[in-house]
């Protein structure tokens, strides 16, 4: 008889979602004529930029022809993606990336969780506390953890992120090996200086640590001041990975594409990471659709460019109107300004408070405590809606505070 | 310092592609005036279907307006999708299997290379020879085997595939878990008859093991008395998972669709296949872009099902001329009937025949021994061209006979 991967086993059921679910469900029918108002869910609803849907049509039609037909793609991307996406995500800023550095794939999703594949098992993994899951999830499932107590897993090391530190976690105390970093941060909002970014580069580095850089957020940054890549940091080409979306900024939440960055001098025991990864995706992955390579290229155009700044700048002003009001309320919060997650400081347990504002003003959030231990006390409000229904939702949380 | 995954370091590079495009380039710079016609590569060359291409603008425009956009796509594919797959490609045929079984992904490359993760790493693994080289190089990188000798890496079983079987493996010897088999076959264009099969199901049933079964070439199959699907023979539910593809049958290898069917009684030791396969893909997987999901649809569509019937017609147009032409030459050969692939018997080593016809015609082939050990002697011949390229390079070919 085949034998499973037990480590399957150790997974805690993500109950978070149903949870939600179940609980909105149950309000709704007890009272049917209620209206809801979804701001816990992290998908854009906005449509996709008119410049991407030219593209897609455009390459539809040139796959409807012998002589344009396109095949197999590359594993890493065509040239015309990769080359603006090095010229304007990274050149530009003055960080040092090259087009034959980016693997261009269906989601960060994959590419977060896929990483810790070319790594070996007995490797100590440090996680931010509150988490994306996915990071935690697969190296669970690959036999880097022990079973989960209390919500933390044994083996793991958990970057506390809590108001006491603005949401910024703390260096290690104790040696690892791989560290995830997420920044704009989700589910906190919250963004990292250059400061603070250097200090992560220069432990990295200190250590022979590698850093998994998580920056899917960054075209919600407008503070110049900020870093946007991790590469504008002296010294990260030698310890870090960078991971990158066209979902939040284009809204390609339904049309998939993402890339990963590893500087070809980003070496382990004189190994190269870019060689491996480039192993692992010829061997598991064959390349992103042609007709959605060339959508995530037109963000690259001038149009292109004016349209994801509008609809961020969007999504940014509901932001602004979540965080204004719930700073009104009396409510401390992160986020919201580089960021379209506002992450709220409630008193109580958070469960408690999804409750309260579902009960008493049909208003659904998303529990802090969903995204590990420091989450408790907090939920999170996403910005991804349409003006009306964000303005109607703070009308009605004005009446409950 | 970090520990890198150790078993990358057991993989043969992978020396076949490279090398032939090495003795192309050498043979195209000595003789400049020498055309070269590729029957080497297993990628389409016909258009998109008109129908996927027309469904892929309509999905482009629903995503231009805010009542239509898309969102996240759920882990397992939309029921547009999901529904007729089931529907056409089984239930029509008698074979039991349910929406809710199917999972539709980026690629059946993908799917056959990450099913391994959900077994755990002591499982004895069986694999054709020759073989599609995604099975063996994902259980290398997980860890199953040891080093690689002459070719073969300790741990695995082999399959042999040869004249003396019609290249139909024979059951294993030894006790073995996980088997992989692919019918229609890549390479050696073997099908596989439904009381073959059925032996393979009822020993699976009987020795407690899991057949990963590759149909990516289904749509090729004209032999009315061949199964198409592994679940048209009983039991199989109970043993078998399957993968499928829209890269051959409607020329998706650049738009990226394919689908794995996971029966929902399928169990190891009362655990769910299914349930950890879709434990997997939420976790690592986001679903498949949306305007893809429309095109594949359109595959199911009246109009969708004539145009893959023709496109695939020709296809098969190509294979018959090869085989025909290669019989005439006095060489043996299988596939090219129910299959795009024509497996050629040669004299002597496949790269010295490879280089014949490269010098003596300027046809490219695969040479066989890049298959495995059983691919020696033979070589490959994909019926993915144009006719006129068909044409001109048996017409060389004649010559050199």
């Amino acid at each position: 008889m085949p034998k499973l991967n037990s480590h399957y086993g150790k997974l805690q059921a993500s109950y978070l979602f149903a949870e939600i679910a179940k609980r909105v469900e149950e309000y709704s029918t007890q009272n049917p004529e209620k209206s809801i108002i979804r701001l816990g869910i992290g998908d854009v609803t906005e449509p996709l930029p008119a410049a991407c849907v030219e593209a897609l049509k455009e390459a539809a039609d040139e796959l409807s022809k012998r002589e344009t037909f396109k095949g197999y793609p590359s594993y890493e991307g065509y040239a015309f993606l990769r080359n603006p996406i090095a010229q304007q995500d990274f050149q530009d800023l003055g960080a040092e990336v090259y087009a034959d550095e980016i693997f261009v794939s269906d989601g960060a999703k994959s590419d977060t969780a896929n990483i810790q594949e070319i790594f070996a098992e007995d490797n100590r993994i440090a996680v931010p506390d509150p988490v994306y899951p996915v990071y935690v999830d697969s190296n669970v499932m690959a036999g880097r953890t022990g079973l989960a107590e209390s919500g933390r897993y044994e083996g793991l090391v958990y970057l506390e992120c809590t108001p006491e530190n603005n949401y910024l976690p703390e260096l290690p105390q104790e040696k690892v090996d791989l560290i995830y970093l997420c920044f704009p941060n989700n589910p906190t909002g919250a963004h990292i200086s250059r400061e603070k970014l250097t200090e992560w580069v220069n432990y990295a580095l200190a250590e022979n640590a590698i850093i998994f850089y998580d920056a899917a957020y960054v075209a919600f940054i407008r503070d110049e001041s900020m870093p946007k890549s991790i590469y504008e940091i002296p010294g990260a080409r030698k310890c870090a990975i960078e991971f990158r979306s066209f979902s939040k900024n284009a809204g390609f939440t339904g049309t998939r594409c993402a890339y990963t960055v590893i500087p070809k001098e980003l070496q382990v025991g004189g190994k190269s990471l870019h060689q491996m990864w480039f192993r692992r995706q010829a061997t598991k992955f064959n390349g992103v659709s042609y007709p959605v390579q060339k959508a995530a290229a037109a963000v690259y155009s001038e149009a292109g460019q004016a349209q994801v700044k509008t609809l961020t700048d969007f999504y940014l002003g509901n932001a602004r109107i979540v965080r204004e009001s719930l700073n009104g309320f009396g409510l401390k919060c992160t986020g919201g300004d580089n960021s379209p997650y506002i992450w709220v400081q409630v008193n109580g347990a958070s469960w408690d408070f999804f409750d309260k504002l579902l009960h008493n003003a049909g208003v659904v959030c998303t529990p802090g405590a969903g995204f590990g231990k420091c989450g408790e006390g907090h939920i999170r409000i996403s910005a991804f809606n349409s003006r009306a229904n964000v303005l109607k939702a703070m009308e009605r949380l004005q009446k409950v505070f």
